[in-house]
């Protein structure tokens, strides 16, 4: 019931032909059809998807708010110019019309390949049996509609003393890369001010989702929702905030899980940095680096490719004080290698989840980071389209 | 004969049991044991390897000359430490007494395996024997002395007016990465001032070298040393700036069709940025995007890849004009696809050197990358180091 655990939302998902088999739609709505208050994150990319444009649109003219959500998965309608921006729009005017509500209040999402026009005749046709069969019970189909090389639905929810907050997720960033994007929506019955939901969000993504990182690469479509009924009244907001950061947090860790060819997740922190933007610079650079990607794929804790990467990442390090510990095992310090039970690293290297800490020794700044293992999975998904 | 091409220097390779079998000491000497100028582009990485530091502080202290350049390879005495600053300087010395010249004026560069002590015993008891067998027709035991995972070594020579130009290289940036480091020595009779020297390699190496990207990390040993031994007399300044260029520009080429696991090599250029460093920006994040490597690798024109990519580079793009074109034909206009005789594309894309066109529409900044394919083998190679 993720998605519709809150009071107040209806959901529902469906099969309307974009993919050959599985669930490709989704449509998530109050469940009185009125709108309540939004905020959302889009993706950095200026190479931006058309639905993006739309919905980021629609939320900056309409001050945060949305009735409903309409999702497509299979097709991204991402590098399909102005035809693209016409189907964005023409699938939130079905839903409007559908729903009975306003056009302006519908915000839209479409994840999957990239370039290739929108079947924008099945959408359409599909999107009024999505509005007629919409409940609270049609969160997992929904959940489901999103997917793309996804192999699970990916949903979350946390009870807080006075509202409950549920979400679902599909991909990430480029996780599942031929499908490209990561979508988030989430919904709350607490009643909150429109500022203080948009701050919670983008604060909350930059510690979950912001820190994963499968390849690097910002999607076309990347887009997290969250929609607030009110019906429960207001929260404290350091516990709302604590909750929309562990729901974000949870389907972060799912998504790393799910990722295409994966067969490692590490969590690594940069500690010792100058600050705590060197600090994320450096971790992102070091769960970028293919050559420590393919290292932990193979479980070898090559220490010299981490201290490596973050010395050409920009952040500051002193070589003299520079650590990389494994499973909280130091296995390097000074720049050269440090005694340690080498078993132990080996038996954690082993394991499906990698813990690494790198040390800096420049100040105190740090930043943690997830990420994920390059392995053949990776490439078998992506070398061809088709 | 490379290295040894241009008057006045001798050079020789062989086992001295670093690796198990193959060459792995190489030296580079002035025939005569007199300095000759000389002049040095080192990697840009903060975590540096003590031979990068020993070399660096001679240049700069000594006001660029070098009698002799001692190489080992199969360990880059990297994250070593104090015992590795002073095995580099043990390098120097033991090649200046075999020499009979002063230890200032020897550099010492080192490639290979990183985080373990050097065998500094062989190395030092196999240098006389190296010095000894110094002669012009050494250059290609050099060249083979100074390899790591690369399989052929990397000889280049330009015959200019009034001067010869000659060099030697392996790997690449971390081209094979498992060995690490790009290392690249050239020499010539011109005689040069050291300033011209430095800007001119510096701007070589710029436009050859660093156009470059394997996996786009920088290592902890990268090094190109020219030196100089003025036999010939000054050459034309804009003659031997040609020159350096075009031999930095084969050497690239070498090590480019050399990269571990490779099996495609992408001149990708990018035009209509708003500046040469927009442009640079663009090319680099797009040649390091794994998806766009694999793309490669399945030989797929995925242009929808590469505007994505494009677009969370940093670099301004206008989605209505960009275009993307495989070996000259335009495959998409205005963020959408564009009508195009797709088997021609497909044969491009079958061959083993693929050339692309990414043009912003923006400006008219431009630049140009050497990237290659994301394929089983560099995993193959990189997942375990032993």
């Amino acid at each position: 019931m993720s998605v519709t655990a809150a009071e107040g939302f209806v959901a529902e998902g469906l099969h309307a032909g974009i993919k050959r088999r599985r669930y490709d739609m989704a449509l998530l709505a109050t469940a009185d059809g009125m709108p309540v208050r939004a905020a959302a994150v889009f993706t950095q990319n200026k190479f931006v998807a058309p639905p993006v444009v739309a919905s980021r649109n629609r939320l900056q003219k309409n001050g945060g708010q949305a009735v409903a959500v309409i999702v497509n998965s299979g097709n991204a309608n991402a590098g399909t110019g102005a035809a693209g921006m016409a189907d964005a729009e023409a699938m939130c005017a079905a839903t409007a019309e559908a729903l009975g509500c306003d056009a302006r209040d519908v915000l839209v999402c479409s994840t999957g390949i990239i370039g290739t026009p929108l079947p924008i005749e099945k959408i359409l046709e599909a999107t009024p049996k999505l509005a007629k069969k919409l409940s609270p019970k049609g969160a997992r189909h929904a959940a489901m509609g999103i997917l793309t090389t996804d192999s699970i639905p990916k949903e979350a929810c946390v009870k807080g003393s006075k509202f409950t907050l549920g979400g679902m997720a599909k991909g990430c960033g480029m996780l599942a890369p031929n499908m490209a994007t990561m979508l988030a929506f989430l919904t709350t019955d607490a009643d909150i001010d429109q500022a203080d939901m948009q701050r919670l969000l983008k604060d909350a993504v930059d510690r979950s989702f912001n820190t994963l990182n499968v390849d690097g690469a910002t999607s076309t479509n990347d887009t997290v929702i969250l929609l607030a009924s009110g019906k429960r009244g207001k929260p404290d907001l350091a516990e709302f905030a604590d909750a929309l950061h562990r729901v974000c947090e949870e389907l972060t860790l799912l998504m790393a899980r799910d990722a295409e060819g994966m067969t490692k997740l590490v969590r690594l922190r940069v500690t010792g940095a100058k600050s705590d933007a060197e600090a994320r610079q450096a971790a992102k650079t070091i769960a970028e680096n293919n050559l420590v990607k393919c290292s932990w794929h193979g479980g070898d804790p090559y220490w010299g490719r981490l201290l490596a990467a973050a010395g050409s990442s920009g952040a500051d390090m002193d070589t003299d004080l520079a650590t990389v510990s494994y499973g909280g095992i130091c296995v390097s310090r000074a720049g050269a290698p440090l005694e340690h039970d080498s078993e132990a690293v080996a038996e954690h290297m082993d394991g499906e989840e990698i813990d690494i800490e790198v040390a800096l020794g420049a100040g105190s700044g740090e930043a943690q980071v997830i990420g994920v293992d390059l392995g053949p999975g990776y490439i078998k998904e992506n070398s061809r389209t088709s």
